[in-house]
């Protein structure tokens, strides 16, 4: 029986057709599973939970493959079609505007883990509907689980996300959705209020404005990566959650330096997903330029006391 | 002859109405003059140039003198009216509601400063009309001069204000107005821009999410202190350029780690600033809450390499 990867994910692996005012492209390989998976790689082998249909092209698998993610929990089902979405951003790149989304394949996703993956230490769920982040959860014998959601699911599921919440030891959510979660405008009290409902750490993305950490002890927060171009601003957010689970699960600790130097690598990995379509800036990634901009983030937020 | 103050503002003194969604207020001491010196006054001695009215009370002049302001240039107009402005917060308390404004006596506002007045070595030019910032500034003999603008002025005075801009040495705006102001949805880029009119620095302040410090040839970013309670946003960047201009002036140097300093100097200064109506907060603080939330923001950015 071959090892369990030391990191995990649940998630979507998905077709986008993508419109930015600088671009656009009408297959552009995507999903939260994807994007997290391909970010995480650069720190730890990472394991993918996720379903496909026939459309899915060799030319797609291989970005798995190139980045040596296991993908033998990647299920295809024949005669089945990937889950698609469309969207379609501004020039203030802040908010995605869904044009469609296609569940497919999706729809009956039913996963039930290999008995090796269900010994994986580190858990991701990625964004998808709370009951099935659930279980998956339940199935793996995971040391640190996080996840993450989106305002369909606080809206329309509210008590099953609050069920999900309750059995993860963290939550990798953006700022407008920690919020929404706790029906608070002060991102500092809703922080407080989520942390009371079983995760001990709550991690904030807020795009340009960077990233916040939130433990009952402890805070810490960073500014965003200055980036003079954003050309692509799908799975910043997967690719943040995989830096910060990818190097968690390399350094196989959960203390407060190791979870502030994983802000910054999520930052980091964030920050070179967005210049390109998809994972086309990841696939071209160099171990050296993740830690250029690593020491980058120290140069630009130090200050003499 | 008495010495020059080591800095002088010239902006409004206000009496304000506001109403936030945790109260309100009437008659609120107000206007970027005074947000401001009350601000810098904890780290240096301040002078104030500004107009007021006949119907400005003992009560509200005290503000100054217990803080030791120099009033000098702080001129009554006898039969005048004091400023005026009305606003109104919603609860994501990040934008005023202008409800009514009065210039009142600043209709006329024609400063004349006083011999030593002009030797200040340190000025900012608070919020107003960009040409009357301009003729203040032709006045003092200053060493580093910076000012604030707002979107009015962006869209109906722009050649006026590049007149101004290209006579100071910092400009301290927000985010929205940096966008605007250089026509450019990445901040990053509308820095760039803005940099090659003149001036050697901008901060931007961002609210909530902190501020930033650009040059040519830097960048420096903090987020913002964690509030959990934000009473009353009025003020907040004039007190935070108080914070950042009263740091200079008292470090009687312009070079990186020390604007660095007067960045979080002038964060925590903001931070408090908002925790009260008016000046009532800054009124009663006291030195050591200064340093101690200095070292708070050391805290909760630092992380190891």
């Amino acid at each position: 029986m071959s090892e369990p990867t030391p990191l995990l994910v649940v998630g979507s692996v998905a077709i986008d057709s993508i419109k930015t005012p600088f671009g656009e492209r009408e297959r552009s390989l995507g999903g939260s599973a994807t994007h997290f998976s391909v970010s995480a790689s650069f720190f730890t082998e990472v394991g993918v939970v996720a379903v496909i249909g026939e459309d899915f092209t060799d030319e797609d698998e291989a970005v798995f493959h190139e980045r040596r993610i296991n993908t033998s929990n990647l299920q295809r089902i024949p005669g089945g079609k990937t889950f698609r979405w469309a969207g379609e951003y501004g020039f203030d790149l802040n908010t995605a505007h869904t044009l469609d989304t296609q569940l497919n394949v999706f729809a009956d996703f039913n996963p039930n883990l290999s008995d090796t993956a269900r010994k994986s230490p580190f858990l991701f769920l990625g964004n998808i509907q709370p009951t099935l982040q659930r279980e998956v959860r339940e199935q793996v014998d995971a040391r640190f689980v996080a996840m993450d959601t989106m305002n369909l699911w606080i809206d329309t599921t509210r008590d099953e996300l609050l069920k999900t919440i309750a059995v993860v030891d963290a939550i990798v959510i953006n700022d407008a959705e920690a919020r929404q979660l706790a029906e608070e405008p002060n991102l500092i009290r809703a922080a407080r209020k989520i942390l009371t409902w079983g995760p001990k750490l709550l991690v904030v993305k807020r795009g340009e404005y960077g990233a916040a950490l939130f433990t009952k002890e402890s805070y810490f927060a960073t500014p965003a990566f200055p980036l003079e171009s954003v050309f692509d601003p799908t799975g910043a957010g997967d690719s943040f959650a995989g830096g910060f689970m990818g190097y968690l699960a390399q350094a196989d600790k959960i203390d407060e330096t190791t979870l502030r130097r994983a802000i910054i690598y999520g930052s980091v990995m964030a920050s070179y997903n967005v210049e390109e379509f998809s994972c086309d800036r990841l696939r071209k990634l160099q171990a050296e330029e993740i830690r250029a901009r690593f020491h980058q983030f120290k140069e630009f937020t130090h200050f003499e006391i």
